[in-house]
């Protein structure tokens, strides 16, 4: 049994409530999009709240909020946990902003147990998770794992203003990026978060164990015919783009199998009520945690766009927008999630993310967990986004045991002998 | 064989190019469109060739260009021949043109022949025939045949002009629409097209006999899932309505088989990369020559619809936008356009119009029927619409004989011996 207090969740609940107040009035939801004023004020009020909970609070070039509790210096590097609080717009109150709020409760329960970790406790409210208006995830995360590139910098948004400005606004320093990556020597980093699907809430289970982070690849399918009179063109001398368009799309779904895929979004050209469409784009996302079967997803949709342009003598190209590759939680992060699971009375079940975090490039760094509760009918993204107070002090309790149980495990990557050695 | 001559073809080249240069230079193709500065200037100069050619010009209160030979007055009535010399956006130089400017040729052939009919002779540009921004398209051929309401006259366009004010700046008076329709006494009316398809190209004949308007239904399908998280939501829970609409626009192809049926356009929400699509709505049409064809597939859709969003667990609507009615040529009107072209040397084929035109609305006051001419490859509004010279040329010289065959016509219609009482 553990010796860390619960959680408390009056304490919880009135912070999630506090930060859900942080929103924009004009949007629907619960909107704190990245780089707002929104969200600006919010993560002001979070710095304070950590602050409150006895961790050393800065912000760094990159815009990240980070609060550190000293460890006892047995161990060099650091244990790593948190997650983000903006929103996409329309959005609820829980995805990222748990594993924020939650972090900051994990370190309370620490010190109210009196608890000294061997290395030093580092929370990160990570800048900019969801897609923002220059295109980009995860821009905390990816600067802190170093792979947040001049051009990226560069990126512009709809009001004209670079995405390093956009930084520069919120608090960062651009110019000094290169700061913002963490050294070597990070022990773990194990995030909580809402599972933001139906699984966990299905099968009844109350505490996920991710066992990885699926790869996303976007895909942009560009389909080519002829625009002709839609009342004097027999059928058969069509060549139209939006009926092969229409089969692609069935054929995203069968070869979906296995993993999910998606047409979210379409565009035809002319698009008049009479006249035969000339041209389609589908832009289409396949997520796995297996890279094999991502690569075999992108063979077969390009071959059955090859057969429907031949068949109908359509022209069709494909091409790839981008690729994330599939990450995997480290075993021995996950073993020790499950066994603050079973510490609270609970079995965990084993679950890959079908979502996209933070986590994903801090695995760059080194060994990552993560901890999911349960999404009432999966929604997420949306207003409905909720989970039960009760599942979150859960995910709270697990997160702050694992935290404990992670400190004491020796380190084991390539390296770590020299991280002893310093 | 004809007594009349053969139409001027050098005259009739330098017609069309004078047209066409009418056009807007800050849009694609030969823009012309209803109620622009263009389209006034052009028909200024239509009724100055129609004046040349001898016709009394006057504007009706529909702002129809009406021009009218009179006859030996034998016959009560008239003999009615035109078309419309505006443009789709981006559209080409002979559709509704050639019929114009071809009608006037035909009123110099039979002049300079000498020919006197037994009817007056009424050549008529129709105001915008095209879609126009009103949402209406056949604006003065409705007036003319008595069926542009108030209703229509209060229609508003983007820059908050209502139909009415627009048509009074081409030249109409429309608190005098009611003046506008033709009294009962049309013998017949013929039109001269081109085909806008590419049936008489590939059977190699010059001369079409019209034998019918397609009838035209257009229908919105909307569907209705739920938007999910792309990456979290497994496939076997998803209502992905992009999907269910795919399903649809394939159906609709399925369904056109005996006439032609068209998705012209579609719009999703929410249309982002990594959310379900939760909404979609589709714009269909079908077009036959049949009604009960048309009634048929307006059944099959909805049924499809039924099923899928049964099978997909998405809610599903059809609702008709429109149904305009087959419109069937006069056979004694055929039969004279078909004797006309063999009297050319030419064997007609006979072929129904996918296409919408001033015809299908004369057809209410009298006897009607068409005569179309060869389109390259079928292209129609679109810059490259091409019809050959010789081509229109013979199509003038049979309209031409046509009207002289149907102007000796007894009358044979109910009411006719009342007529010939005035």
């Amino acid at each position: 049994m553990s010796r860390l207090p619960a959680p408390d969740l009056v304490r919880v609940a009135d912070d999630l409530e506090t930060l859900a107040s942080y929103r924009d009035p004009q949007a629907p939801g619960w909107t704190r999009r990245v780089f707002s004023d929104f969200d600006r004020a919010g993560r002001e009020w979070v710095a304070g709240r950590m602050e409150d909970a006895g961790l050393a609070v800065e912000t760094d070039a990159a815009a990240n909020l980070i609060g550190r509790l000293p460890g006892s210096g047995r161990r060099p590097g650091v244990v790593a946990t948190g997650s983000h609080t903006d929103t996409v717009r329309g959005g609820g109150r829980y995805d990222g902003i748990v594993g924020v709020l939650g972090a900051i409760e994990a370190v309370r329960c620490l010190r109210q147990a009196g608890a000294e970790l061997a290395h030093d406790l580092v929370v990160v409210d990570f800048l900019g998770e969801e897609p923002n208006d220059f295109g980009l995830s995860c821009v905390g995360s990816r600067a802190i794992s170093g792979s947040l590139d001049e051009g990226h910098l560069a990126l512009s948004g709809p009001d004209g203003r670079s995405l390093a400005e956009a930084i520069a606004a919120s608090g960062g320093r651009p110019a000094a990026l290169a700061g913002a990556r963490w050294p070597d020597g990070l022990h773990c980093y194990i995030e909580l978060h809402v599972e933001q699907g139906p699984v966990l809430e299905q099968a009844l289970v109350p505490i996920g164990v991710v066992t990885g982070i699926v790869g996303i690849h976007r895909l942009l399918a560009s389909i080519e015919g002829q625009s002709d009179h839609a009342g004097t063109t027999p059928m058969s001398l069509r060549r139209d783009a939006l009926a092969g368009a229409a089969e692609a799309i069935l054929a995203v779904e069968r070869f979906a199998g296995g993993g999910v895929a998606t047409v979210g979004r379409i565009e035809i050209r002319p698009g008049a009520h009479n006249v035969v469409p000339a041209e389609a784009d589908l832009w289409a996302e396949a997520r796995s945690p297996d890279a094999g079967w991502l690569d075999n997803f992108g063979r077969n949709l390009a071959e059955e766009l090859d057969a429907i342009g031949t068949r109908r003598h359509l022209g069709t190209k494909l091409s790839w927008i981008s690729r994330e590759h599939p990450v995997t939680a480290t075993d021995w992060v996950a073993d020790a999630i499950g066994e603050a699971a079973r510490s609270r009375g609970v079995e965990p079940m084993s679950i890959p993310s079908g979502a996209g975090h933070d986590a994903s490039h801090m695995a760059r760094l080194g060994p990552m967990g993560m901890v999911f509760v349960p999404s009432r009918a999966g929604r997420s993204h949306c207003p409905e986004e909720w989970t039960d107070l009760e599942d979150i002090g859960l995910g709270i309790a697990v997160l702050a045991e694992a935290i404990v149980l992670c400190d004491q495990r020796e380190e084991e990557r390539p390296g770590a002998a020299a991280h002893l050695a310093r």
